[in-house]
């Protein structure tokens, strides 16, 4: 079984040419950091992520987390390299100076996410929980709150958890029953059954803290009556709180996170934020915790794309050619190099996009004047569900994919490889599914501003692609024509759907939201591909030697060439593909 | 957790109009077999798979098959079900009349094998590799080996397995070492150790019949020097023979079907067909099982559908309208209908292939005349590797497709969902991986008569689209002019295709057969479809009320407009994704 590297020179790359920290830091948007202590940060999480991490994945695998008596013990290793990591400062990197953090830049944090799901998905599910606790907390909870359990949340002394699901509400949270009745001394008394709660419970930490989605006893019906409240395991006085974990799913994967049914039996809380305003708070949460969903997809694809190559270079079957002595290394048939590009491109492309993403995150909060700091959060919330819903869908197609590299090797759980398939399944679930990402994307997104920030987005891809045409040589191929196909398909089909909406066919716009979306993330992924060609381009011009350049001039045109080829199929199935609302319903009465 | 309805009618429509089961009835290939016949064989089967063989899918799944002291112990039920299942004369159906089978057609077994397979893939699995020796024995046995095997083989009281793969040796086998020694007494010793053998031990039968490919001392290196032996678990004077179950694999999937490491120690065998000409033999059998695990990617697909339609009636979230009262069950929204119907669509598209090559390969030994055999038979050869690597692709696709409907409730284990994508995964491997059908589709079949049964093909699915055309009325929507397009792009890819072949370009072809072999697919699957509609159509017109003459033309439709759309993508890949050849070891060397 391989381990993990962190690619770290690419990351690095991605960070300063597509997404743009170079130019960030440059402008003074992130104080005195320097390019070295970017290198330094990123090169000493790979390295924490390689030794200490990586070896709990299989591990977490196949020892899960039991329940017993309402404990739950996490996988061996795991409490000691959570301690590690907490106090080598990981857990703090993007947290708020004033309460301990390092305040580093949300992109730079992204690439570290990046590495620790690579490493463990399991293990690195946590802290994402931990950080939406800490944004949310920031953001909506009272001075008393935030001087009470800020700091530990972010140095990881304690973790957070995110509790909205319910048996009967999952994607719809309006049918929620949990309830909060006031105590009379400021606290809450909370009591409810949460499911499919990530980390619900563990040994790593001496206390949880538990957001949780509840309604006031006069609360509205609906969305517009539920408050969030902060629930800890342990109370101030040191009492355990009424609550308990009182189950543990048997899951596909992820196996090292215990995934909790909670149940509150009249446990104290305090709320957070406004009362029956709970919704928006616990979109702030999730909004983070959705561009960290999309890196975990990054994050497998990569670790399956390394296992994969390696493989590849190990096995011999066949000879690739009839000059070859004896069998050839299984990387040098034409098919299997088709499906390791096929996996680093796609890899690449979605890194691209979630780090563009976070870009725009550290600029909505760090801009100097007002309208930057807008724009750039328009872009950040047309992004997001694309940065979620394309690369976790990636990080399936590229786990499963490198099965199929191992040929019946891949079907042995001994190999590794399907762990990581296992693994990915969830990330296209959890957080709002791949199909509620779509539907945010195109009926929320795509009307920002009249259509004026999708527009801009696309004038963003548009000009990468001109300058492929431009600068470009003839190692580029056909990069540019079919880059530029693959964005005029995505602008029609963009054109058709905000039409959809302005002409009150919303539902439209809901039958083609899953292709539009993957369309989206063919053009602006190839754009952030070809632009990392363009910067590699222009290094090797320069005279570097370094052969990642001409290798990422090469994925940029594989991409174009065999795989954002799709677009045009994809714009037609978003536009002449609504058919089925008429008559949809008849092909599945049978 | 749901469980499987064989979906009977739709089996027999397919079988009938888009297969052409009715004429090959008319044109009295089947003897005396009668439409009524073949409904009750379907209504028979379908009430065995959902009674008996269903109820062992999840059984399976949770026990495993557990080896101790060389002998596995199949899950609890299997043994009975196995029994029943053989004594119903559903092994000896396609089996050759004079040694007990029934003689029926392999079009009408397809329908069965797909049942068996939805209902417990693990369980359907070994009678595949059974009907794979009774095929090799039949064709290559000695008149001895024939009388002492084929019976017991042909009822299923004894099953067979296959032995090709050693570690060294997967989808190479020039570098096998298993060796075959001479006795004197015209039997052979076979030594030597095989990997991934299904359903190498188990404890459902008194005796199992291994085909082992070995090396004889003399032969010549390569393939050209491997032979075929049957080497028996139990000899014919009652003795055990010198072979053991040394080890069981621990698998994504199928955990109800035991992958066994068979050790070989000098065991008797008789050799099978000519010396040195075993792997034609083995094509024998590997022919007959990709069409098999072709219908398993079929089978899952379907279960998967079922499993999601259900649970996608029954849960509520959300309004799928802003006049629904109250929540939706999520059927309703859009983005569920866009997955239920590729679910159903890739099914279906699938199911039509996997049929038609039932139907060549019946055609090939039974037309009248030799020229209508042979062009079945060249029929039959372009169309398995198609059969092979779409339909279990489909299965993956939609199995994953599965889990996503049931949001959350897709990773629990407990649900279902989830094991029908750990079960599908291998099917894309076993048998030959899916990227070696796509080279043997392109690089062996495209090349038969010079290009003219893939031509007959091409022609045959345009007579299609030209019916649509003329007889689909407005229910029909794009389905012409999105089919014809899909099989132009088709027809233009197979001529780039023959062309790089004929200027001695191989690598070219071998760099696009992945893509090549998914729009073949999509275009023989969306014709599939249409000829269904069109037959339902008619039907319709004639008369008929049944609702699923309409639902049959709103997926042909679908799959036109939504999911065929793909194809000139596809198209371009083929035709111009190839640059990675020159250059795509250096994106890869990083």
């Amino acid at each position: 079984m391989t381990t993990y590297r962190a690619p770290v020179a690419e990351m690095a790359f991605t960070l300063r040419h597509v997404a743009g920290l170079d130019r960030a830091i440059a402008e003074g948007l992130h104080g005195d950091l320097s390019d070295d202590l970017v290198d330094t940060i990123l090169d000493e999480a790979g390295r924490f992520a390689n030794d200490v991490v990586a070896p709990l994945n299989t591990i977490g695998d196949r020892h899960g987390t039991p329940l017993k008596d309402g404990v739950v013990t996490m996988p061996p290793g795991y409490r000691e390299a959570y301690r590690a990591w907490t106090e080598g400062g990981w857990n703090a990197l993007p947290g708020p100076v004033e309460y301990g953090g390092q305040g580093l830049p949300i992109l730079l944090n992204a690439a570290c996410i990046e590495m620790w799901n690579s490493a463990a998905m399991a293990f690195g599910l946590g802290p994402l929980l931990t950080a939406g606790g800490v944004e949310a907390l920031s953001r909506h909870g009272s001075e008393e709150l935030r001087a009470r359990y800020l700091e530990k949340l972010v140095s990881g002394e304690w973790t957070a958890t995110m509790n909205l699901t319910e048996p009967q509400a999952g994607s719809d949270l309006s049918v929620m029953r949990t309830r909060a009745e006031p105590a009379g001394d400021g606290s809450y008394r909370i009591s409810g059954e949460k499911i499919y709660i990530t980390w619900g419970e563990h040994d790593l930490t001496d206390n949880i803290v538990h957001l949780v989605l509840a309604r006031l006893p006069d609360a509205p019906a609906g969305t517009r009556g539920i408050s969030l409240f902060l629930v800890p395991k342990v109370l101030p006085d040191g009492a355990r709180n009424a609550l308990k974990c009182a189950g543990i799913e048997h899951k596909l994967g992820i196996h090292g996170s215990p995934t909790c049914t909670m149940v509150y039996d009249g446990a104290t809380g305090w709320l957070v934020g406004e009362a029956n305003r709970g919704l928006a708070c616990m979109f702030t949460m999730m909004n983070n915790a959705r561009l960290g969903v999309g890196l975990q997809g990054v994050a497998i694809a990569e670790r399956a794309y390394q296992q994969a190559l390696s493989y590849a270079r190990d096995r011999r079957q066949g000879r690739a050619t009839a000059a070859a002595e004896g069998a050839s290394a299984i990387i040098e048939h034409p098919d299997v190099q088709r499906m390791l590009l096929t996996m680093k491109a796609l890899t690449g492309a979605s890194r691209g996009i979630c780090y563009l993403t976070a870009e725009a995150i550290d600029r909505a909060h760090r801009a100097p004047d007002e309208a930057a700091r807008r724009a750039a959060q328009a872009r950040a919330s047309l992004l997001t569900p694309v940065a979620k819903a394309f690369s976790t869908d990636i990080g399936i197609e590229v786990a499963s994919l490198g099965i199929q590299v191992h040929g019946g090797m891949g079907f042995v759980e001994e190999t590794g490889a399907a762990q990581h398939l296992r693994d990915a399944r969830i990330a296209a679930i959890y957080e709002g599914t791949n199909g509620i990402q779509a539907i945010d994307l195109v009926t929320r997104k795509l009307p920002l501003e009249n259509g004026a920030v999708v527009r801009g987005q696309i004038g963003a891809m548009r000009l990468v692609a001109e300058r492929v045409l431009k600068e470009g040589g003839p190692a580029f191929g056909h990069t540019a024509p079919r880059l530029r196909e693959t964005i005029e398909a995505l602008d029609r089909a963009t054109s058709h759907l905000l039409k959809a909406l302005g002409s009150n066919r919303p539902e439209e716009a809901l039958a083609g939201a899953t292709p539009y979306l993957r369309l989206f993330g063919l053009a602006q992924g190839g754009a952030c591909l070809a632009q990392a060609a363009l910067a590699a381009n222009a290094a090797a011009k320069a005279g570097s030697t370094d052969p990642a350049h001409p290798a990422r001039i090469v994925l940029a045109r594989f991409f174009a060439e065999n795989l954002a080829t799709a677009a045009r199929g994809l714009e037609e199935t978003v536009t002449g593909g609504g058919g089925f609302l008429q008559d949809g319903a008849l092909a599945l009465a049978g």
